[in-house]
């Protein structure tokens, strides 16, 4: 008898949250019909797998969707948060189904959550260390990961979130003045969802196109480019983009790496314009491209005179790997946990940059980065002339008070979960180099650790690979839904 | 003919900068007769260097004084900041003469200067690993470099600089709501100067009192004393406080650690009102308490069921090294270095916090956390209800927005310092850990580093000791005078 807008609170809102929730289950249950039709392509013996999972996942969805599909979904600020971290745990389990289910890899609970986590987060670390020889449709399966988890990123990013008002990754309602509150991209959101998600299929044709075009089978091609757009880093070889030996191959993968670090939006203007200007004129973008250029010539700089490659290979191992690690995409080449420290470690710290805002990278993310050095630079002229009035501007507006208190309370928490997750790995008897360059790899999304971690993440005992899990969810939600669970306020 | 006032720009404030310099090196020469006295004394054989190294220092002092003196010194802000710098770094060489010129210890200079820096800066880092060996004068020297240390930088943050308007630590001109502005300490400076002088040398004679009567002889209670209060961390020992292998000094040592990361000027106000209200009631100090008491639960718990010490020696043993690392004091105890690295890890990132703004300790300080704090918490407020007015609330008055720009500078700044200087350190060939604990030791004015320098820095190469050296300063000066010698603005 009871209908939605009549039911006290918090029914009605709880009611509604699973309704959507169910919802988005019953898609993400689709996603297990792709690798399906691979393994019956490659007759991989990895049908069953997915067939299961494709129905454990749609009748979860159908049992919350079903019984309140009538109900309008109406939310609340706190509900969107509480949906999207509800939605992400629960897919981090039911994704990780398939590589339980497998014969090959028949991985225990954690590892599998682990690697769905990975993939989803577009954060790429695996557990898996023979994956040359698993069936096709898991490694198709794990491309696949890395590519809807980085479309969801991008339409959360660009399009839901900022129209919902859902401040669960409140910089982009707050710290999106240039391009964003211009000029509307379009006013409707099932549209832009739509025009998001063509734009970032196309990326991926032309991506894999490139690929193909280096030299990759068509196969390889499809999954580096998922692996790439999404700045994922789940590869099909165990040696990454180094088993191919080819300067080509990684010339595109370290340009598609910075291409896919662009804010999707100024692709969109970039698109009506018909310019390229509305990307280059981006002042976070030339921030990024600044920070990147930097970084990549002291990289090929100390590969070349240190005596690590010969001049034309630290070029473009340097360019390959440079943009990789520090848009926290995290394909790799070249033995490069073997490279000299002080590169492996710049870039390290190098992913913590990311790329700009509405992108699939991870980390801190370049605006921020801009915002704290213009602060950095107000505060010193400040200091020598304390009376003057410098405002920080962007696309030539004093950037808001209220936009800086939120990078502010930003960067703080990252840091302070950064150092939290990484003492919490070092307790469970992990050395410190592999406990703090592990959380850097999975809190940025990046997906390259250090140390015991730095090929991959299997030597890990389960009580850090756990931790590593959640640090990979708190920086692809930034933070801030994670944190608010445990706000008593959030709950009244 | 000239005379200060008619002279051209920049002349006249150089003139001005000069002489005050002159005037503090000439006072700076006085400190070497006390170690001169101690070698007479123990007739030690170290009277020579401490009689050369005053009559350089107080020639150096006079040159620059003697000519300038009738000048009028009228300081602009900046011309506060090259003096700060400027006699900083010609402190660390000056006070690194009699390590350079005693037969026992014979340093070559940059083992010399970073034992100064150390000792100036109060980080208390040492390169010697035969102190007990040492003549009486040289521990002496050491320990006094600590005293003058602490009460320069007491002095400096609670009395001159919010008057002078010196932002050269912006935190005391823009930080300081509470006490600082409700009530003046004391109209003038040379009165407040005095003052602080008189309450700096009574903690010290009572803390000195404290370390003999639990059982140290004279010598080592004065020289102990100086390295607590001044959270300096300079022992007499190789062993340092875990020589007297002693509970009530070790809780001595702890206590006083705790009481010297005070705010100096809530002594005042403790004095005047004749009760210990104004520190207790002071939020930043209670942040402080909160914080380092859940350090030190930690840490007595985790050293008692890892099994390393008895429950009795966890509880003594956790509360004085905690209280020492935290507020970076950085004396140790019973074998710090080879405790559970759970929790060297976690008081190392402790000592990023250090004590009250005011104090001798070092870090980013319990002011600028507990304000990261509060935005933090206000930012989840507003995430729940977008359009709630929730100011960031100090002694019962809105901070303003100028306080909160400036703590995010500084946070974002000193992170970024002790990045660079690690990537630094671990450039010279050091190895990770190493390279991140030395840093955070010296940065910080801790003096503890991990790794290959957990007991002292004596094993790095001369490259890394120079960095240390910087970073020292760097965490000393706040970071902002150092690097706005970098910007060109500070010198049109
Ligand atoms: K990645
Ligand atoms: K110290």
């Amino acid at each position: 008898p009871h209908k939605g807008a009549g039911l006290p609170l918090p029914l009605a809102p709880l009611k509604a949250s699973l309704q959507l929730f169910g919802l988005l289950l019953v898609m993400f249950s689709m996603t297990m019909l792709p690798p399906l039709l691979v393994a019956l392509y490659y007759d991989d013996g990895a049908l069953e797998p997915f067939a299961d999972s494709f129905a454990i996942t749609l009748l979860s969805g159908l049992v919350f969707w079903l019984p309140l599909r009538r109900h309008k979904v109406d939310l609340r600020n706190r509900d969107g948060f509480l949906v999207v971290v509800a939605f992400w745990f629960t897919l981090s389990l039911l994704s990780a189904i398939p590589f339980m289910l497998a014969k090959n890899p028949h991985m225990p609970l954690v590892d599998a959550v682990f690697e769905a986590v990975s993939g989803l987060t577009t954060t790429g670390a695996t557990v898996l260390s023979n994956i040359d020889a698993l069936p096709h449709a898991i490694v198709y399966y794990r491309a696949q990961l890395n590519f809807f988890g980085g479309m969801g990123i991008v339409v959360l990013a660009v399009a839901l979130l900022p129209m919902l008002g859902v401040g669960g990754m409140q910089l982009y309602r707050a710290e999106t003045p240039g391009p964003m509150k211009d000029e509307k991209l379009t006013p409707r959101i099932t549209e832009t969802a739509k025009n998001l998600w063509m734009l970032y299929v196309g990326i991926n044709v032309i991506c894999t196109l490139s690929f193909w075009l280096a030299g990759m089978e068509p196969f390889d091609a499809i999954c580096h480019s998922f692996a790439t757009i999404a700045l994922g880093g789940f590869s099909t070889h165990d040696a990454s983009i180094g088993y191919f030996k080819s300067p080509a191959i990684e010339l595109v993968a370290g340009l598609f790496s910075i291409i896919a670090a662009v804010n999707f939006a100024l692709f969109f203007f970039a698109w009506r314009q018909k310019s390229l200007r509305a990307i280059f004129a981006d002042e976070e973008f030339r921030f990024f491209l600044r920070a990147i250029g930097a970084i990549i010539v002291f990289a090929i700089g100390w590969l070349y005179w240190s005596g690590t490659f010969p001049l034309w290979e630290a070029i473009y191992h340097g360019f390959c790997q440079t943009a990789s690690i520090v848009t926290d995409n995290g394909l790799v080449t070249a033995n490069y946990p073997d490279w000299p420290l002080p590169v492996t470690l710049l870039l390290l710290l190098g992913s913590f940059l990311g790329g700009c805002v509405g992108s699939t990278c991870g980390g801190i993310k370049a605006m921020r980065f801009l915002l704290l050095y213009r602060q950095s630079v107000r505060e010193m002229k400040l200091l020598i002339r304390p009376t003057a009035q410098i405002p920080v501007k962007l696309a030539n507006r004093t950037v808001p008070e209220r936009v800086m208190q939120a990078v502010l309370a930003f960067y703080f928490l990252y840091i302070f979960a950064y150092c939290a997750c990484s003492v919490g790995v070092a307790a469970t008897g992990v050395d410190l180099v592999t406990a703090f360059g592990s959380v850097a790899g999975c809190i940025n999304n990046m997906g390259v650790g250090l140390g015991d971690t730095a090929g991959n993440f299997a030597p890990l005992n389960d009580a850090a690979t756990w931790i590593l899990t959640l640090s990979m969810l708190i920086g692809r939600l930034e933070v801030f839904p994670l944190v608010l669970l445990f706000v008593p306020a959030f709950w009244r």
